[in-house]
């Protein structure tokens, strides 16, 4: 029967890797699983698919542009295109069987039909953290949250990198203070773009909004504020600003600068920006953003911030959190491209066993031997050369192979040889297991 | 602004676990990956999303119904719903850089749009592994896929289980003996349809067919042989058939059940059974039903089989391979509901520390210790009475908590408390450290 053979193509925008790639970026997602869990978190596991009516409740425009529709029967259906949504519907649905604070972690791949473009994905792995409370969430956590991403980035060992805090509530007081809530949200629009469009863009645009000069100065000057932590707290201070919510602001930032520490991070990890907006209406108090210092041209490795409200779409129960998330895709890609990080691994199994001799059985043994010891290790009964085998061997950088020959078998001594210095060694199935362990 | 509130359902047939649900749940899957690498099963990850042409190169009528179709811009595009597909999709794209015998896990989730009922999901995850060869592919490797699946079981400790195998070459050199291969697809067919509807039912549905009474009197009592292994295989010899693809298929199958005892399978869990047929087409050799002795109820909570051509609609390679599958949303739900496991662990964290004191740096400095040795912990500032957090902590399960006042701080002994036993006791950080690594 003649066949119509398909092209085998994968989608672009999707990620495909090939084995070791794979071993790496399984590594990666492991050790951030590890310290997510370490610091408590508690798994979750959503639907990838969820009713329109459900995921988009809360969804703008463009959002719902870039999201995967899917016709099934009469049911209108969507792909999740982040994993807060979930979780807001998971807390609302169980807010009576769960325990406040609530701690989740949830490592899972999410969907957005972004054009396709270099290190943009159109299915995409996040990592998010979040703590939820009812009613109220002590501040202590918005430094508990960062400092459990700070121990991730230093274990991957992909270079410095800084993480910025700012909280929002500071730039909302100054618009108060300075008159211009009104404004409020096309100010802070305008700002975000600082970094992208340059300053005298910032300023064209808002005197264009009618921002007087002398306002659009104290802005800027705000934001430009620098130096260490301590130093640009005290220049916050000497502006002697009033407001109410910028007050509490300043309280929340130093009380989270200061626990930063507490919990570990070395002070050249963590740094306050106030430059830094983070979108518009979710959070409402401490934003983060955290950089590559050499890499700054990535963009953010990980983001978040504390929010009033998860799920006001769901319930009237007010439920405020704090979060961050690493968009665990695009970062594999650039670190993988950029050299920050390498395979060093082909391959799972540690030991390959190469059966000499008719007796199979004894070398199906020694296999099972060594697995039940924990140790991963295949076997080779391919009816091909010896050489065709040690290329194989090679070829997935098997760190050990071990000959069995009759000679072996009888003597009870195995030959064992490690693949990369060639150095042989004849040892009982037990010395090896010892060897390796 | 008064919010219109959507209430927060999840779609039924898609699995949303309780926290420690999902720890179980997670507990289960790591197993399961774990001894997938054990034998050297290298991971893959592949889309969720494919095209369409490419996912339905092979699928007939019934399967292309139950696939959830994707609409977005002008792409005809389709969620996966199974993972040999994308297998035979990876491994005809990369067959210049795989090294064969390829051996390869992947778990993940997959979707069918089946009708919703109890203990059918529509998003459910699957666990594979194959081995696949270029060209052709050992014998042993089909006694090594069901090795690795009995370790998974015996592990997971949910009761007996039962590793069934069977070849169907057999089956088809009886048909070719009995000079009725013409009516292969349909005696086959009806014969699988067994366990169903009873010997009565078939027998007529085989008349039907056409075939005369003497033949089903071969067949069935061909497939109602019972026994040891060695018995039924004394039997099935002293049958006489000469057919080659029936001896070819019966040295095979000795082979196997020879190997599965060298790699360690105990002889209760895993038995010859000729009346298994596993569907139709794609199978060729040795086939695997796994059942719970005691709830066969459930069907077979792992299959697979040997198959000649993984991926003949990608290219006009051969690359045959055997290879098994979990069902692990569907085990988990029955599982679960059966009592055959039982969530032990409601939370990740070991201990929560309690501040009992305005020195909260200091308690902070004590959870930060904790996390840095490895020990899962948290911390619980929320501003509520004694008793609540008590309560949270009881109601997570967590299994220690620790109080800190200015008493403790001062002396440097730190409170313990074991919340099982009620066992108190006053350590130092790096006692407790010592006490729960």
């Amino acid at each position: 029967m003649a066949k119509d053979i398909v092209k085998p193509k994968t989608l672009s925008g999707f990620m495909e890797l090939s084995p070791n790639d794979q071993i790496l970026f399984n590594k990666i997602k492991d050790s951030i699983r590890r310290n997510f869990e370490l610091s408590g978190f508690l798994p979750l596991d959503t639907p990838t698919i969820e009713s329109a009516e459900v995921l988009l409740a809360k969804a703008g425009g463009e959002t719902e542009k870039q999201v995967y529709q899917i016709t099934k029967g009469d049911n209108n259906l969507c792909l999740i295109f982040d994993l807060t949504v979930p979780l807001a519907k998971y807390v609302a649905s169980r807010e009576n069987e769960l325990a406040f604070p609530f701690r989740r972690y949830q490592i899972a791949k999410v969907y957005r039909g972004e054009r396709a473009q270099k290190g943009r994905f159109r299915e995409f792995y996040q990592c998010d953290i979040d703590i939820i409370g009812r009613d109220k969430l002590s501040i202590e956590c918005d430094a508990e949250v960062p400092s459990t991403i700070y121990r991730i980035f230093k274990e991957l060992n992909i270079g410095d990198f800084t993480i910025y805090i700012n909280n929002r509530k500071l730039f909302s007081g100054l618009l108060e203070e300075l008159n211009i809530t009104d404004k409020k949200v096309e100010v802070l629009r305008t700002i975000d773009k600082l970094d992208k469009v340059g300053q005298e863009n910032v300023v064209s645009m808002l005197l264009e909004i009618g921002v007087s000069n002398e306002k659009i100065n104290k802005i800027l000057s705000f934001i430009s504020i620098t130096g260490s932590n301590e130093e640009q707290l005290k220049k916050i201070e000497k502006l002697g600003i009033k407001n109410e919510i910028f007050l509490t602001g300043l309280d929340e930032l130093k009380s989270v600068l200061k626990d930063m520490e507490n919990f570990g991070v070395p002070k050249q990890n963590f740094q306050l920006k106030l430059s830094i907006a983070r979108g518009l209406d979710y959070y409402t108090g401490t934003i983060y953003e955290t950089f590559l210092n050499k890499n700054k041209e990535f963009g953010s490795i990980s983001s978040g911030g504390r929010y009033d409200n998860l799920a006001e779409n769901y319930t009237d129960k007010k439920l405020p959190g704090v979060g961050m998330s690493i968009g665990l895709t695009r970062l594999f890609d650039f670190i993988k491209e950029k050299g920050l990080i390498q395979s060093q691994q082909n391959s799972i199994s540690k030991i390959m066993v190469l059966p000499m001799t008719d007796n199979k059985s004894a070398c199906i043994d020694v296999v099972a031997q060594l697995r039940k010891a924990g140790i991963a290790s295949e076997i080779n009964f391919e009816d091909t050369k010896f050489k065709n085998k040690l290329n194989y061997a090679n070829k997935l950088g098997i760190p050990y192979v071990i000959f069995i020959g009759d000679e072996e078998l009888s003597s009870n001594a195995l030959t064992i040889k490690n693949m990369i210095t060639g150095e042989q060694d004849k040892l009982t199935v037990n010395q090896i297991i010892d060897k390796l362990s």
